[in-house]
């Protein structure tokens, strides 16, 4: 069963949102005293003459699992009470009742429902209880999913946040019951939503049915883990958006087309809990470039809202607004809920000049041929080229995990520059290669190799790579480079860095040529597999018993250059 | 190999980023014209000449994968420019130079650093160039992790993010690059991190090591998926959350108690990414608990801040505050960056008087026995709660699996209550029965059997539930009871509901007794397997093809507690 970090799972929801409360810190969120059954967070100020009660109360809820809906949303400008069941699982009427007599004052109540036979039925029962009192009740119920085809009861997905954000911004600025309903009911009756996922809902205690295989994805899929109308093979996520976005069209009414609008939407990206923030930016890019993206006139996240435990995936919401909403949607509210905001898009400038040249540019350098050094270069390339997956998977176990694609993605550029390169000139080659290696292989290894050619490349004569026979010259300027790695990098032999294979390598080029080079780096490199302690380099934050037999990865590297270019001298 | 959306891995960040860009909004974000190698976020406005230039830069960056950070936070009050590397992988040098000669003006610039070798390295020698070229540069390197005891090189965690926004909020206030350095370095030597997750980190495009089993977590780890210092098996969240406290406690300079901060510290909560925020608030409820937690004057977060694409765990960072950081943490800053805001904590009422009694308090019924509808209830109840496990797995194949949690928990709060049950009187029995089911079930099969009871309760005669040979009058109430199932739930016979076993369980109740009506009950259940179309209930948002074969499970319980009823009479 997957790990929660929960205390008593039946304590789960109380615990959360006193979490919730504690965290928002004194006057702004309070709870009626009903724990475990009575789960209902309200405005701590509410009471207050100037903040509530004369003003229209706008309630929401549901089950728990949503997080921050509902109670996230309780603050000035949004709800002024959110009634929370257990995980999953609608709130009791007992419960509604009990928000509703709370927090509705002369001026009224709506209540908002998200359309699942459980909330319905709890939260009209509760509201026809509250009527029966004497109490001024509206409610309206979200139905904006448009997964299921022709279902007589669509679900309520995200898109109920923004029947809460119409609805909290126009209590606040006090309008009237009837208004505030009117608003809601515009709000609910236009927004449609699409929800995407490529995991399940993971409750604690319970154990989750593990239908997702890896790489699938679901289409319309519940907030509650409820399967999706379609499973595919997860494919571009442009693809996917682009049909998102064209169903979303479709459904809108009137195409979201109609009055004074203009076609304006207001899009609202919701990410399931356990979205990559990286991915969910992707989404973002990808939306904006469709044709529904391009008449966003408003944009709220992408962030967490309606949730589903860690799910992940995304839904995304989109209704037609008109100034009046967009206003509404705009409106302040209290700063310390979870609400995130909504932007107007529009276009704009968003490239700067680079303020100088880049080194690739600047640093143009006649191309010259040298065959020996030709064949050197390409034999280490393509090791390093043919070693990505066994080096990943070896830095894998001590790092993350990118050794290998790191020195490929070098490798590559610098076979694409073969042609370009000065091959029959030592010292302009390294000036060349730390260039490249600085401005596009990227990382520490990046660096350090880039600093290794820049200093070996200012060192001496400028004889060939290749020229076989005297060493020396060469042996002198990689020590060169080998000196400034350890000066910058701050590593030296025995702290299982490439340096374990580099330094015994210059060593023995000197006075034993390529083939004595390969054989100490090979031998070096071996060695670290014995160093328990990393001293630097990112294996220095792993643990002694995760690095014992494992080489280290860039070592491994360093040995399979040396030895490729033995091979082909 | 795990779903992600993302199109080419290849242009995974810049993408990203554009996303951000774009859906900041006109006016707000920018970037440099480097793509793919130079990833640059950079103020809009940083050009006005009453925003920027005279002021001091602050620029930050690293590796992408841990989003906001650092571009989400560049807008005013916080980030002048974030530098983004490839997933996990530093910037280049080029990259980092960049973003400084864009951005620093005469008032010089602060440059905040991440202790990882690669970054240290990268940013470092573009400082250094940046220098050179007769830019006014600080840099601070923060290395909080205390995960690693007596390492020479902490790594940098979420602890940063407090850097960022002391050095923002000073920067925008026009403080001068000594001041911003001062505090910026003050903040880095005092803060502390320690993160912990129950999983490791999905890299699109790249095989992820499954470390991780089932249920267990690992202490200190990573942001990049480095393995932690300790691996167990996840306990209560509380026992956790105390032991990082207790450590982040003693890690803190003078226990975090010197100056005249009086012992006051800032908590930030960072999620990494994958944890559910439900799970967050529990954290939150649980750390505010600590002794560190006591003395917490400013919270901020639970937040996604500093990620590890979408790694199911958190990271806390704690830092001794005195008045000037309080004052610059709650600063306002960019209100669309992904800065969550800090709250000052402290005492306050969060208990509200409960509007009306409880049900349960106010339907105080007198007691009374009859040893036959004992046996029933004891028998039904005991069937449901034996049937828990069952219940949930066959709801996991067509709904959100807690069918038999929902049944069993108020079959179990039935037992509880059963010296309390006015046994001999239907009618009262009937009643309290649904004030029981509808205060404590909660789903919408509470509100269900709530309504079927009251309903139930209203009718007829006063006679034992149990009175064997007669079960017409038990047959009228429980039909009036299904009818109002009927009209609140919106379903009917046919629908793939537990009305399909109930109604047929109830019409054979009134002419064969408890034994026909089991067998009704059974083969009614069993019908709905075949039903592939359910239009009521959450089932009625699932396709078909999930549905075959799978019998109801509301229907499956009402069969159960039949059975039980007929065996025990």
């Amino acid at each position: 069963m997957t790990a929660h970090f929960v205390n008593d799972p039946a304590a789960l929801v109380p615990e959360a949102l006193d979490g919730l409360i504690g965290g928002a810190g004194p006057g702004r969120l309070a709870r009626l005293d009903g724990y475990p059954d009575i789960k209902v967070v309200l405005r701590a100020d509410w009471d207050r003459a100037d903040q509530g009660r004369d003003r229209v109360a706008v309630v929401s809820g549901g089950g728990a699992g949503h997080e921050p809906a509902h109670a996230g949303f309780v603050g000035p400008g949004l709800l002024t009470a959110a009634v929370s069941g257990e995980v999953f699982a609608s709130p009791s009427v007992d419960a509604v009742l009990a928000a509703l007599l709370a927090v509705t004052g002369e001026a009224g109540c709506l209540l908002v429902v998200k359309n699942y036979t459980g909330d319905r039925l709890n939260f009209g029962l509760a509201a026809e209880r509250a009527r029966a009192a004497g109490l001024r009740m509206e409610m309206v119920v979200v139905g904006d999913d448009i997964a299921i085809p022709d279902t007589p009861a669509p679900r309520g997905l995200a898109g109920t946040l923004l029947v809460h954000k119409v609805a909290g911004a126009l209590a606040q600025s006090g309008a009237p019951l009837d208004h505030v309903a009117g608003a809601a009911r515009r709000v609910a009756a236009g927004v449609r939503s699409l929800g995407i996922s490529t995991s399940g809902a993971d409750i604690p205690g319970r154990r989750s049915e593990q239908r997702f295989v890896d790489g699938s994805a679901e289409l319309g899929l519940g907030i509650h883990g409820e399967p999706g109308v379609e499973t595919f093979a997860l494919g571009r996520d442009a693809e996917i958006v682009d049909r998102m976005a064209a169903a979303l069209t479709d459904a809108l009414p009137d195409g979201g087309d109609s009055g004074a609008a203009g076609g304006d939407v207001v899009l609202l990206l919701n990410t399931l809990g356990g979205l990559a923030p990286l991915e969910a930016l992707v989404v973002v890019c990808d939306l904006l470039a469709t044709p529904l993206g391009q008449r966003a006139r408003l944009l709220i996240g992408p962030a967490a809202l309606m949730t589903s435990m860690s799910m992940r995936g995304f839904s995304v919401s989109a209704l037609a607004v008109d100034d009046e909403l967009a206003r509404a949607l705009l409106a302040n509210c209290a700063a310390w809920t979870a609400w995130p905001g909504a932007r107007e898009l529009g276009s704009h400038d968003r490239l700067r000049v680079l303020p100088v040249p880049t080194l690739r540019e600047a640093g143009k350098v006649l191309a010259s041929e040298d065959t020996a050094v030709r064949a050197v270069l390409t034999a280490v390339t393509g090791a390093l080229i043919d070693a990505e997956q066994a080096l990943n998977a070896l830095d894998a176990k001590v790092g993350d995990g990118d050794t290998g694609s790191t020195f490929a993605a070098a490798a590559r550029r610098v076979l694409s520059e073969l042609d370009a390169l000065p091959l029959a000139d030592r010292s302009a080659l390294f000036a060349r290669l730390s260039e490249l290696l600085g401005s596009a292989m990227g990382g520490s290894s990046g660096v350090l190799l880039s600093i290794l050619f820049a200093a070996a490349g200012s060192v001496g004569s400028a004889g060939s790579v290749g020229s076989a026979g005297d060493d020396a010259p060469l042996a002198d300027a990689l020590a060169a480079g080998a000196d400034a790695v350890q000066r910058h990098g701050g590593a030296g032999e025995g702290d299982r860095t490439m340096l374990d294979a580099l330094l015994p390598a210059v060593r023995a080029l000197r006075d034993g040529g390529a083939a004595a080079a390969a054989a100490a780096a090979r031998s070096g490199a071996d060695a670290t597999g014995s160093m328990e302690q990393a001293r630097a380099g990112r294996a220095a934050y792993v643990g002694g018993q995760h690095l014992r037999g494992v080489v280290d990865p860039g070592a491994e590297a360093v040995a399979i250059a040396f030895a490729a270019a033995a091979t082909h001298r």
